[in-house]
């Protein structure tokens, strides 16, 4: 049973630790929690043992919130961390991940350099096997990196051009906008999605601009993507139905043409907080003309890397090959793919 | 086991159809959806026969959603009917139920007259006791009844004055607004809910005001209230905890101080949908000065009212005497009381 700890119990953390709790050949030593807030409380009643960092220990005893321990005493119990401390903090922990003989899982806010692989399940689970240190790609990476995968199987890809219409913030980021503007995310050509994607598929040639908006439940993707042969319409929608951790809503027969209702529908299907771990393509936006194929696609942002970070702990500690581990990973977390409703 | 029949299964009808199936006192025998959509398949899927009126019979067959009957049918299997139809609609539907000898609980979208009595369950359960037709209130009356009430037990109420900040539209409204206004609704004084909370407290002096806002997820009150007598805000907040279907939560501790983070705490804590059926008082606004008290609230709009919905149910069937029914509600619906976290 491989003892997992979890640093940083923010949107990735909290639900990184729930997709452990879940399987079998892992489980939860403990989260860190460096603020004394509601999520610290939540976790406390989800059973999770609390460490924080030794600097914050005031502020808990100030607010009565219990702790088990200091993050040291946490690292020392654990096999692997996985690092979901905010963008740019992970890398600052690395050293003491590295003296305390861990192994860890960082995510997509790091820096490539932070990790010997930059990980994505579908396309480069083997390259990850045994490294001691793996990121995760971002949100969006992952809802692209899935899609281009597949798609390549069918039809070697010439060309992938991406737009992302970005949510502004998670729900749960009360002071962060936009609350009335399209923000250019960057306001140049390409936005670091691209290189991003490139870190797993190194070659691709694949071009993205990114521009925020108003919302907070999901990222829209429209992707171009052109292809050395022709493919049909019908083979193409096959692949992508066949393909884990993807799955087609079809618009005209459910009335779905929004992220609301994609988060409706999580909600009314009982997911645990509404969490969309595959990328949903709208079906009726999947158009293939000659070489080129054009598709729209939600993606929950703060769910999609969940499957992947169950995943990258599984490599790194050599524990299952890849299908086996996505295949785990997918039954535990009812993860579905292809058609739904 | 009494036979509920859900008329319209949107926002309201399909978490009634939840609620009602974990009560042991009742089953549903079937909901009615009259749009072929997404929420029509994820009736079917829960498990729910689905009627249809006969009239979209073509637009069911042509989508390929199965249904089990047609709307007469099921008046004809059922005890009672819950009317979760859009707002005005229920009225048109009331000859039906009396020709088919039916007992009916409408929503607050009604008019008062279309049913004997408005009903909250803590204020006026045995004013129900028996009734054919029940009008449970919307959910903002709902949410100032709850806490008026709550208040008068200790301190008979002088006068009430609340401002209700709205939400904009339902999460899955996709095509309601405003998307960046702050609307008057309506442009006058009082608002309806004034109104509205006096269908049920008689002779309340309260007046109201309310401003529609761009977001979907709750409503927020400030209420100022005024009584005979000089309350300590000790009691005060002891009252409000020991009173059913009420929490509070303590911004300074939790840093929760706003809608997105209740809804966030209702997602960590695994609720279904993220509902919540509770008032949530901000402790901290709570403020008690001679014989005046003020304090803000946020409501759930989308869940509110459905325990409200369950003992209008045993009410009108005289089932259960009212704190049998609001206790049994509560416990199956996992409803809680007084500080969270």
């Amino acid at each position: 049973m491989i003892r997992v700890g979890v640093n940083g119990y923010g949107t990735i953390g909290k639900r990184v630790a729930d997709a452990v709790s879940k399987q079998e050949d892992m489980k939860i030593i403990g989260v860190v929690k460096t603020k004394p807030d509601y999520e610290a409380l939540t976790a406390i009643r989800k059973g999770y043992d609390l460490y924080i960092p030794k600097d914050r220990e005031k502020d808990f005893r100030e607010k009565k919130i219990d702790f088990k321990g200091f993050i040291e005493e946490l690292f020392e119990k654990s096999d692997i961390i996985v690092d979901a401390t905010p963008a740019g903090v992970g890398a600052k922990y690395k050293d003491l991940y590295e003296r305390n003989g861990l192994k860890a899982v960082f995510q997509g806010g790091e820096k490539e350099s932070v990790a010997e692989v930059s990980f994505n399940a579908l396309a480069n689970y083997e390259e990850a096997f045994g490294k001691r240190f793996i990121r995760v790609v971002s949100c969006n990476t992952t809802g692209l990196i899935r899609v281009i995968w597949s798609i390549n199987r069918i039809a070697p890809i010439k060309r992938v051009r991406a737009v992302i219409i970005r949510r502004g913030a998670d729900p749960k980021e009360i002071d962060k906008g936009p609350i009335n503007s399209l923000t250019l995310d960057p306001p140049k050509i390409p936005s670091h999605h691209a290189h991003d994607v490139k870190t797993v598929l190194k070659d691709l040639d694949i071009v993205t601009m990114a521009i925020a908006t108003p919302t907070t439940l999901m990222h829209i993707h429209t992707i171009f993507i052109e292809t050395y042969d022709k493919i049909s319409r019908d083979r193409l929608i096959d692949v992508l139905s066949d393909t884990p951790r993807i799955i087609l809503v079809d618009s005209n027969r459910t009335g779905i043409k929004s992220t609301s209702q994609i988060i409706e529908l999580a909600r009314d299907l009982g997911r645990e907080r509404y969490d969309i771990y595959e990328n949903v393509i709208f079906r009726d936006t999947i158009h293939v003309d000659g070489e080129e194929i054009m598709l729209s696609q939600a993606i929950h942002q703060e769910a999609i890397v969940i499957p992947e970070n169950i995943d990258a702990i599984r490599a790194s500690l050599s524990l299952k090959k890849r299908d086996e581990s996505i295949n785990e990973t997918d039954k535990k977390l009812n993860i579905l793919r292809g058609e739904v409703l």
